[in-house]
């Protein structure tokens, strides 16, 4: 059987029906009114006050826009873009092995069929949100983002007024998210808002402590198994479910056009870890890494439109051999290439060397650094020690280097980390990274639930998120296992989209109880539709009500199968709350016959 | 169709089956040489210690015992109990309700075949394990749970020295859980264990905050679906998968012989809430209630061998009109009805005024009480309120009783609970009911994931075993939708086992680490069969790695379907690994050589 790892997305696969009672509606900004920020909608019914939910769907989900997949996604800030004044529109791609692979006819039936010219900021300038952000500017990224994020909240006065205090660790929440405070914490380097400008079909969103906690899905094809299609397929699926950004961590041999397949139909930021693909192009041997050969793949990169990289260069050579008594070494990817070139060479980490240089080039096309943490723990016994915080040190320094050239970044944290340990990890990213945002991958509190380590992950996640992580990766069903697949993604953004919802609420992040208090409202007057459709995932929780009474009349009945009619708890508070009320009302006939059946009272 | 509420228990569906490479393994008792205490014990190969796990499945997994569940387990309590002296067989069951049951033709054909007469103390006798504890003595069931809870920590002395320090918030981890140890926790009413003298089947477990962390599965018919032979099967189905108790929370019409069959074949402490039954016998009807039914009913219980009942003694009359304004009012069962009863009567709770005559009832058999949290909120609106915590104060009052008649006692918590109010619950729990074990359905740390809830409340359940909850009560994907079947029970199970064992890892549990560390070390060297069986659930990481690389090759390469052969961070870091060594080699061989290349080297 022939692989097929270049077979090509197919649109009539791609999910687009709203989700249940959902529509998308559109709020226009203020500053710049041809912004329009989209949301989804949940109806509760009429004279009911709807739910306004955070949508990462992008225009899937919106019946009236039309989506060719070979097309892309209409580029909604080109024109915001190119309004700044301070981009150029090359002739041609920058990267030598960009030109190659489009002149190559092997490639030619894997490629993405309408390219645009890729864009550069013009020489002297940087076109980075936070250059702007620093210069005072607030752009329509930075009023996007706060429209979204306030999710309409003046409809919900009173839900607010009745949300539990928070605890937030010294979090800053304001009441409301404005683009001027946006563009405070964009300048502090507090948050980021990763956006390229080759890629302009994306949604602005915002990472950071004080904004709503978001969540990264990894997808992309590994040389063992997957396909350009599924991986496009993952990518609508994941952002479908709630992901926030999408990492592309696509290995074998068609990374460069996957990749392009991918941003092209993408709404969210996409992130890559461009080590990756060099290794490719020397043929998987980490010792033959060059600086020449990473600086192309990275500026290949910029130039079709990723929007952040995770760069390995906290992992020093001096580090390494603090690692040698680990039970499971070096696990991150990227960390155990670099660490590889490193021994090999006798040399100190050339993307440490060339920081400021990887900086230059990021800050021409606003590509975000996620500093990755190569030497995080990959399993419990190994978390919290000398390997890992040398780094984080490290990290915190080259956060300085990069905020020097305006480059937005965020800092990778762990992995494996017993419960109690997981608060010294966000007390040492605040205080060595100065507030950089925390971008954690679980971390999985134990290592013996694989097959179940969205779980395992989602808990950490929740307690790290509670304590300022700004965004949390999602691990799957599969991980340690093999590639997960469309069903192991969905399961992995819901877990993740559990866990960080829960740290918004413990944070007491405004507005973050109006879903939770709609949801328990439904359940609590038997309104079955509402409550499938406030719920993460609609269509699973109305098959497993159905399982059992599947009939139409059980969706207005006042009870479910684990109790039946008489043991519904619910169902006997109402009746208690009924019997109270009448118990006053009779109270108030007997008062009224006890002073004479009068319906006017005379005034003593 | 007819319905099938009465279909018997199918031996040939009952897995029999040992975990693959495990095999039960029995250690002897000291103090009392006949005791035999199960563990499992998984192989990991010639030369390396196996892992000794906590083993709840009981005999099932042992093929050498042979089972007919028409018969039921074998009762190896009997023969301690009998020895005491201080209980007497009962001619007949003490309960109208069973006399007649067994009496009536129409349940002749589901009646369990072989019933035992039942055992109550001797009059002016108290047979609780509390009553020895004072007493000073250590009983067999104390040995075995000590036994049990250190699972041969003897072999694992290198573990312990390297497992990190946990963070205790007060709990006090002895490095070896003796009998005494035992004895006192009991004593001093910080543990219990539960231990029916009608239920010898029972291999002993505690429940405390200072020993391992342990869960429950709910299971029961409801009026609307189920069968005895569902129920017993989930009952083995949840004991494999590692629930410590099991609770049968049946409802419907053959409540008293499906509870039968289930107790007959547990090897786990069966807990029950007895009002559910009393509340039938009443047909449905709340304020049809009497102190006498209920009453017969616990009588009835007691001798089938129930190990605890959740008791909603708490549920003052006063305190009902605290719910009156939350979102979702009373959602525990046994609290609405209670309240139903209280209102229509307006009278205090019968629970509550006959409080002494049910500890007296329970001495005799020593029934565990697990005091009913009928208050608990049921939604993250509700969290932490007045009528919450008014009730945890009267809990506290009732332990006090029943610690007087030597009675159990464990306490009911919630629910619903955002993380920052969690601990609060803890706190208050602690100071109000005088360090009696905590038991708590998950909670749950938001409202919005129902179908998910399993992973919504296991974030909750292990952030609150963590601060000191003795034992969690699960939550399945079923959880406010419908009834549990196989499979949500196994979920239940296993993302409850995550919650604990991480609470465990987090509390600094000596040994705890051990599994983690088994299994990391197995994952670095890539036996993927050490890996898998090491696991929680073996067979789902097998089949989940098998699903893109099937083949036995597979299971000795040093990769799998996510990073593929180049990209496996762990075997960069073995092959990092390596060259250190060689250039270690290398320098020596230098040195040899630059020294002369004598091989015995002149003392200078």
């Amino acid at each position: 059987m022939p692989r097929k790892f270049d077979r090509l997305p197919d649109q009539s696969v791609i999910t687009r029906e709203p989700f249940p009672n959902s529509r998308k509606i559109y709020v226009q900004g203020k500053i710049y009114p041809f912004i329009r920020v989209p949301m989804r909608e949940v109806s509760l019914g009429e004279g009911r006050l709807p739910l306004t939910e955070y949508d990462t769907s992008g225009p899937y989900t919106d019946p009236d826009v039309e989506i060719d997949i070979t097309k892309g996604l209409p580029p909604i800030r080109l024109q915001w873009i190119l309004d700044r004044g301070d981009v150029e529109e090359l002739p041609n791609y920058s990267s030598e092995y960009t030109r190659q692979r489009l002149k190559d006819p092997k490639t030619a039936h894997i490629q993405f069929p309408n390219r645009r010219k890729p864009l550069r900021a013009k020489p002297g300038h940087r076109v980075t949100q936070m250059h702007y952000a620093k210069k005072g500017i607030i752009t329509p990224e930075m009023e996007f983002v706060a429209i979204r994020e306030n999710k309409r909240l003046e409809l919900y006065k009173e839900y607010l007024a009745r949300q539990h205090k928070g605890k937030d660790f010294g979090a800053q929440l304001p009441k409301e998210i404005t683009p001027e405070f946006v563009r405070q914490e964009v300048a502090r380097g507090r948050a980021i808002i990763p956006c390229n400008i080759n890629h302009p079909e994306l949604e602005p969103m915002i990472i950071g402590r004080n904004f709503l906690v978001k969540i990264n899905a990894n997808i992309g094809t590994s040389p063992v198994t997957s396909s350009i299609a599924e991986e496009v397929e993952k990518m609508v699926w994941a952002i479908r479910w709630g992901a926030d950004t999408v990492m592309d961590l696509s290995t074998g041999k068609f990374i460069h056009e996957t990749r392009e397949w991918i941003i092209r139909n993408a709404p969210v930021p996409i992130g890559t870890v461009p080590i990756y693909q060099a290794l490719e192009k020397v043929g998987g041997k980490p010792e033959e890494l060059t600086w020449e050969i990473f600086r192309d793949t990275l500026i290949e990169q910029c130039e079709q439109g990723v929007d952040y990289f995770t760069i390995h260069a906290g992992v020093r050579l001096r580090y390494i051999p603090l690692t040698a008594k680990r039970v499971t070494g070096i696990v991150s990817r990227g960390g155990s290439i670099i660490a590889k070139w490193c021994l090999a060479h006798h040399k100190e980490n050339f993307l440490y060397t060339h920081f400021h240089e990887i900086c230059e080039i990021l800050a021409a096309y606003d590509v975000a650094i996620s500093l990755g943490d190569g030497l995080r723990p990959g399993s419990i016994a190994d978390a919290n020690d000398e390997a890992q915080f040398a780094e984080l040190e490290t990290l915190g320094e080259l956060t300085k280097i990069a905020w020097e050239h305006d480059v937005q970044v965020m800092i990778e944290g762990p992995g494996h980390v017993p419960m109690q340990l997981i608060k010294e990890n966000m007390d040492k990213q605040l205080a060595l990274c100065h507030e950089a945002p925390f971008y954690t991958l679980g971390p999985l509190v134990t290592d013996i639930a694989p097959g179940y380590d969205h779980i395992a992950s989602a808990i950490g996640a929740a307690l790290i998120g509670w304590y300022g992580t700004a965004m949390l990766c999602y691990v799957t069903p599969k991980e340690h296992l093999g590639l997960p697949n469309k069903e192991d993604v969905k399961q992995g953004v819901i877990a993740y989209k559990i866990a960080a919802h829960a740290a918004d609420l413990a944070k007491g992040h405004p507005g973050a109880q109006i879903r939770d208090d709609l949801l328990s409202q439904a359940r609590f007057e038997f309104r079955w539709e509402d409550q499938f459709n406030l719920s993460l995932d609609p269509e699973t929780a109305r098959a497993y009500h159905d399982e059992t009474l599947p009939s139409p009349n059980a969706k207005v009945a006042h009870f479910c199968s684990m109790c039946g009619p008489k043991f519904c708890s619910m169902e006997i508070t109402q009746q208690i709350r009924k019997m109270e009320i009448e118990k006053a009302m009779q109270q108030k006939a007997k008062e009224f016959r006890e002073k004479g059946g009068e319906i006017y009272v005379k005034v003593q």
